[in-house]
């Protein structure tokens, strides 16, 4: 189950770019529009990449696996393979209000996808495994599902505050990776 | 042969989701003709994901290979790569006849390649095998080749029905992973 | 190198679908053209089915590799992610005459860049090394490079000639399998 | 994370072929505007190739990561994963000077990358360690990144002479496997 996601995530991270459509001229100016499909694809690109990192920490402390678990993953990679749609209509759209809700809207799912998996796993493996002492302490993951849920109404209203919201999430994600490594190599 | 065709289903899973054609306007209308063509994706993506497990596992419980199931193995992946084609194809349609009965005729011949893999890795390895015992009350796989049979021609008459019957086959192949998995974890 | 190359060949057969464009109209006429797309797509699965097969085995007798033997498996590669390409090609003119012989080109192009991988590899591990003697015989290799060269030409001349002898190679490359797992069962 | 970047790496390299347009003609004229394309594709492919291989080796000299080299890592793949977007717009505006410079924004940021990795991964490992000693002479990538520099601009005035700088940097990374293999079989 471990290959099979990390292939699945993998090809999602990769195909992404096939959204990158070629200028037909060959100039900068050509670039200009795809600035925003660009932006949107970086973060999307983050997303994963915090996704799989996760994801392959995570099914690394699992000793045996059910049919529950299964599906609870494939749901997740279900909501991720949706990533590279909401991703290049959100930047073909330079940042509109509806696309810009409805990548939240994945996010969210996905988040809520993940959440499902870590209980179905804690469930099956036990409270006190270490499973669950890894999983344990996910305030970020709830963190970013609020988040979630606030920015989408916010996006119908200002994009920018809504992604904002996004880049904040990602950045979380991303710092105290920064610290644990300090520790690491101290 | 395992990872190659774990490889392969998850390639197949994935760029499916190549063919949910971006829409050029930013609101939630212009999602609206794409309802099909998710829900295309979602029995699709369940179906693949379905064969995957079912697949990993069959192949896990394999001890030695020959030509013949090679390719009766590359035989199944091919029915299987026909996924995403028949299933933009009944979305972007939105489930007129001749697509749905076609996208069936695709699940029956997966079946159909699925059993005969069966049989030639219980040839190989032996009626008394574990590998024998383990897919040996393949009623469910029957069933199904048996409600693709009766669907296909249906379809033509009203989509739905047969729309229907493959939901039916889905859910029937996903329950039981639950009461197995209440069994593990009691 | 073993799994990177599965893994692209993986990727190269299942994108072959994406070449399949999806009709717009959902009659079973609207198929109809698909028919010679369908029929190249069925002719390069088996190719490249074939090649992974014999490919997978010949890295698997293989012990230790070098810068060369690496390129000459990337070189390889190359051609056979020229496939896709092709059978498109050759699937959308319905068999015109150049695509045909083009397609020819490739299927001799990867075949010769077969031949120089096992050369590079017998030089390396020795000619009485067990990777010489399993690879030793390979006059189907060569049989197959033979045909390739004569129906090129052929092809300009009348396309179904080529097309005859390129699945001749396939059958020739399918059924000696079908003789060992004969021996191997019985 | 090896698998999990040879996968991105196998991805990446095998979709380029997808950006290979079909021609609608039957004809070899209908070719000759893909010349371009074809040229591009090659040189990205022996480029993607280099990094596979440079990477797939560094990665196996690594013991332990943490979460910066985690990032360091996939900020490696994000270039590459540009990689099939910029050599298309290069191929299909044959060589046109903007296009042949941002072609060589992207190896440069990537070279960067990679730099960034090695360095990532020699503050955790210890300058003494094997890891160290293998990246120590990397006087080849160093060059390659000058190599890029001076080409940029280059480009905008004469493209050959920026192309022929990037052919000039693949061809020093391919030279030294064969001295390499030279002495291993002799």
């Amino acid at each position: 189950m471990e290959a099979f996601s990390d292939g699945v995530i993998a090809i999602i991270i990769t195909i992404m770019v096939l959204e990158l459509r070629v200028p037909h001229e060959a100039t900068l100016t050509a670039l200009q529009p795809l600035v925003p499909v660009i932006l949107s694809y970086v973060l999307s690109f983050i997303f994963l990449g915090i996704y799989w990192s996760n994801h392959h920490h995570l099914l690394h402390a699992v000793d045996h696996v059910n049919g529950r678990i299964l599906w609870a993953n494939l749901h997740l990679l279900f909501w991720l393979s949706l990533v590279p749609f909401v991703t290049a209509w959100m930047g073909e759209n330079h940042f509109a209000r509806v696309p810009v809700a409805i990548y939240g809207v994945v996010l969210l799912a996905a988040s809520i996808a993940y959440y499902v998996l870590t209980r179905a796993l804690i469930a099956l493996h036990g409270r006190t495994s270490t499973l669950a002492t890894a999983v344990g302490r996910d305030s970020k993951g709830q963190i970013s599902t609020l988040i979630y849920l606030v920015a989408i109404p916010l996006a119908l209203w200002k994009w920018w505050i809504a992604f904002g919201l996004y880049v904040l999430v990602a950045i979380m994600w991303l710092v105290p990776d920064r610290r644990i490594e300090r520790t690491l190599t101290s």
